[in-house]
């Protein structure tokens, strides 16, 4: 195995595609292989600008993905695609990323594009997702633009590796709000209201300039456990109306994204996003790490079954189970 | 502070509705109090049928439950109702309940209805949930409804406690079977497409047994890590069409709800769902008091700052951090 790595990471590291689509798979399938992978890669990787995207179904994510990749090809950039799915084995990942692919622009050698969908691993698919990330970027891949469906805190945790966060909103569509909820929110860097064309688009950017606002005073009035990994509150974010059929206002929207690269650039914001987002990384693997070896324990372990009888006959809570667990194993 | 439980816990069980609401709010709010509280309650808890009950945006959660409720307090039952809102502080949850609990009938003291929602605890939201459960429980509710907003992890993990699991899904809402997905459907029991009198109400109960066949052969094929918890798999799905505004079919679901409870009296079912459920709680609860430990390592650690320059320097790898963490903190 050892070997099987030592072989395919000199070609990772020339850009070669097959290494690439190897080395993810190896990764996703086995921790173990993650772990050497990454090891092996680490210090080839900080070179790519992350970019995280979501919206609400209906919000034409596949759409404007596309346009925005063409926009960005057109200036000789090498582009991952990562589109993940925290929800399902089943549904919406892989079929989305088959659907971009099949577009023929996608199949050029500057376009990289892979989909995970959630196969049952709590907590686990966004330290995976991570672990794509980085093999993308020793690839040679100077933007990776990594694809969520949008809502609940597995996406939270997947875009705290984001520079920079675009949410898609569109017109009319009431509950869209709704439906990106408030932890997706604070971590927004640039809103887009996509489906510019029609009605109620500026009535949507009404909406989430009333939102930012009830957010704001949240923020101010509550102590937020995910604040250590916040990138900066100093940043206001954008809001931007396009049209991802005809391409309008994609250059602005490019504008934007630039504007707020250099922002990070400025003021040590980049540092201090950059050890945000290592601590974010390392609290996933020891998160899933730990419960892993939690689910090991409640699978093969005699002793287990004797407390749960007890539980069973009500002698013990599941608190005092879980502090006994804690005593004997931890 | 020991004092304050041992004067509510009798009131509680006495079936004082203020006692009910201030031993959960202590409970939400303190772990260490929920501890107590549980450990002092726990033996006169289990005797209350828990159903769960989510369904996408816009499916009609409010007016289906409201309808139920109905229906369920014409039989002198004494109902709980938990909306839980794992993705938001701000929008939903709160919002939700307090639409239901303008309605009149519910101030009657045969319905408590408790708003839960998400206040940046990770993964801490089933067990809180369960505590609640247990304390309305304890209060003497022999009826619990749990109701979510209806995407993601949260919501499987919270469901894992209902007898019965209660989907929503409506005619013509294209988006809504991809919206509630393979996890949820995993652990559904009950299929109600709600809205019935729209058009459409038939095809998407063709595509609700279509997804249950898929979903079968995946199972078959798949290892999953859930399955230790899940009920049986001698349970088909039960499919029913509702009208909540006219009440039409609800007497059929009760009746359906019913044939489920009966099931899982029989053949030993009940008592490997009540043992999956204890370890569930107690993996919830075990998860929950690890995560804090390891975000509160490295918010005080001066340790972690030294590793995580090494990282930035790329000496090494978030994965040796977390192993370095690992062998000194656990």
């Amino acid at each position: 195995m050892k070997n099987q790595y030592n072989d395919l990471i000199p070609r990772l590291l020339q850009g070669e595609t097959r290494a690439a689509a190897r080395l993810i798979s190896l990764a996703e399938n086995d921790i173990k292989a993650a772990e050497s992978i990454i090891k092996a890669i680490y210090k080839y990787t900080g070179n790519a600008y992350i970019l995280g995207i979501t919206g609400a179904p209906g919000s034409g994510k596949s759409t404007f993905i596309s346009t925005l990749i063409d926009k960005l090809t057109g200036k000789e950039n090498k582009i991952g695609i990562i589109c993940v799915d925290p929800s399902s084995p089943l549904t919406g990942g892989a079929l989305l990323g088959d659907r971009i692919r099949m577009k023929q622009h996608f199949s050029s050698d500057n376009v990289f594009i892979r989909s995970m969908a959630n196969r049952g691993q709590l907590g686990g698919l966004s330290r995976a997702t991570e672990d794509v990330i980085k093999i993308l970027d020793a690839y040679g891949c100077n933007i990776i633009i990594v694809e969520t469906v949008g809502v609940g805190q597995s996406e939270v945790d997947i875009f705290k590796s984001a520079h920079t966060v675009l949410v898609l909103l569109v017109p009319g569509l009431g509950d869209d709000i709704q439906t990106i909820k408030a932890g997706i929110m604070e971590i927004t860097d640039i809103f887009v209201v996509n489906k510019m064309d029609l009605p109620g688009a500026d009535k949507k950017i009404a909406e989430i300039i009333q939102m930012l606002e009830l957010n704001m005073n949240y923020k101010y009035n509550s102590e937020d456990i995910n604040e250590n990994f916040s990138k900066t509150t100093q940043w206001t974010p954008e809001i931007i109306k396009t049209n991802s059929i005809t391409g309008e206002n994609f250059n602005k929207l490019l504008d934007k994204i630039e504007k707020h690269r250099k922002f990070l650039n400025n003021n040590n914001v980049l540092e201090s996003y950059l050890k945000g987002r290592i601590k974010n990384e390392t609290l996933q693997i020891l998160k899933y790490k730990l419960t892993k070896k939690i689910e090991n324990i409640f699978k093969e372990n005699e002793s287990i079954e004797k407390l749960v009888n007890q539980l069973m006959e009500k002698q013990i809570s599941p608190y005092e189970m879980a502090n006994l667990i804690i005593l004997k194993f931890f």
